[in-house]
């Protein structure tokens, strides 16, 4: 019996992602009818993103699953009409891409490569910067991107400490959790990296008060969500000189508008969201697995708890 | 028996080396008198930077090696006053702090930094990278710098060449030698890193010829010696594009002369041979280790051979 399974993704991506999810339902057994448009009552399937309009869930009275293909769900999760199981993207491609935008500017930062790359005026200026492991870098949020992206920064050296909501361990990460551990990991952050996902309970983590528990000069980079920061007690940090620069690729409205007041900041770097994107091909795996599990009886992959929010 | 050891290395460096190099010796049970002074018919040991002005060896009739403080030698290797035995710096800070400027700035030109860095004019341009396994990175050079650099991409991902003059093997590198490995080695480099050893058969190895076998956009860094580059050849091959950007850390004349093309080049970015720098607390150990060798008859490590020149 064959499968109906929608694509509610961005229609601009659906030419990138059919031919990799045709390949990945081959290989895992799975016949499928796979549209852009179907009859609602007789999908069961979605693959989903937030960008493809999809808003009302309760036609869809046959669906088993909505398969997103975000790691972040915060658009979704509040969505009442929503009644079906949805399981985030966790994709080795996601990851991969993260871990080097991470590392990328972590390194650019400790390294201090700005001073050169926008000072090319003739003067040698040569100032050797510290190595790594006097370098202590701090991980809010140690999902599968946050430990990933731990790993290659523990083994270039750097000593890590990572934050999460409830106690984990990660091998040869310092790991604290709730609200001391929050004090105490922000304490030693002279690189704060933000990968902590977007909930009622981390809204604004980053605000005026936490902020001030930073060590002068901080650097902040956030590849994770907008809202996890205050941005107006960012600017303040910023201006006063107590956070030294903010790496941000993420923000409370995208675009972000050209006249936000982050785009002329001498101490911001705004990327246009591009730290990970979920990767056609590795991302086509995890939904065809999701749905051979599911029509298998075993539980699927990547379950959002719609209460915690991820 | 106390050895006496000279300090012939920059005189201002010799607060941040003194005391590392006495504790150095002490833990090695070295009885030493280390003065940035002494009489040469006297002197057993020379810490050697060329920088330090020492030019003639002929007075330095007891001295058992000249130890050099920098992994580079071609500025000593001609001396021919030179009779006693020289070795090179081969100093774990000096290969993590390379790894570190290498692993950086491969990823700021992976991820395409300069574009957010230098342009952050409020337009939203989204365009996400290739992940690292789709950009092949070539290593000139395979000495203990360009292996602890490649360990380090190939952990991030990226497939590495490396190259050197005669045949290593490497765990996850692609090792080519000898002429027609290099041109094997080039015509993959998406990016090109230049670690080899300056000599007389290295002299201008990148050439109109060999940067004619790179693919087109390839970026070149060079942390390794500035001799190993014909500039004018670089110069005219990114002015037609066929290498889309320079990260130069070594020159010909250091410091780079004000008014030289490369400060100038909008696809040169000059850093001011900080690359890699000794670290005294690291290199102090090895010195130490090597006087102890010498004092028990042990071969001396990272002995130079002088006919090769490294």
């Amino acid at each position: 019996m064959s499968l109906n399974v929608l694509f509610a993704g961005r229609k601009e991506r659906w030419p990138e992602f059919e031919p990799p999810l045709r390949a990945a339902f081959a290989k895992a057994g799975i016949k499928a009818e796979l549209a852009l448009a179907l009859p609602p009552e007789a999908v069961d399937y979605i693959v989903y993103a937030p960008t493809g309009g999809l808003q009302d869930f309760r036609p869809y009275t046959r669906t088993k699953a909505v398969l997103s293909l975000w790691a972040g769900v915060e658009k979704i999760v509040p969505n009442s009409t929503l009644t079906q199981p949805l399981t985030r993207m966790v994709d080795e491609g996601l990851e991969r891409g993260m871990t080097e935008w991470v590392t990328g500017h972590v390194l650019r930062h400790h390294l201090g490569m700005d001073a050169h790359i926008l000072g090319q005026d003739g003067v040698w200026r040569g100032a050797v910067p510290p190595l790594a492991p006097d370098r202590p870098v701090t991980i809010l949020g140690l999902g599968a991107l946050g430990q990933a992206c731990a790993e290659a920064l523990v083994g270039l050296g750097f000593p890590v400490t990572g934050w999460s909501r409830s106690a984990k361990n990660v091998p040869g990460v310092v790991c604290r959790h709730g609200e001391n551990g929050l004090v105490e990991a922000l304490s030693t952050a002279e690189i704060l990296v933000l990968l902590l996902p977007q909930t009622a309970a981390t809204d604004n983590v980053l605000n005026a008060k936490t902020l001030a528990m930073l060590p002068k000069g901080a650097v902040i980079i956030n590849p994770g969500r907008g809202g996890l920061i205050d941005d107006d007690a960012l600017l303040a940090a910023l201006d006063r000189g107590h956070v030294g620069h903010a790496t941000l690729d993420v923000f409370r409205v995208e675009p972000l508008p050209p006249d936000h007041p982050f785009w002329s900041h001498p101490r911001v770097t705004v990327t246009p969201h591009i730290a990970s994107d979920t990767r056609p091909d590795t991302a086509a795996n995890v939904i065809a697995e999701n749905i051979r599990r599911c029509e298998a009886g075993e539980p699927l992959l990547h379950l959002v708890d719609r209460t915690l929010g991820y």
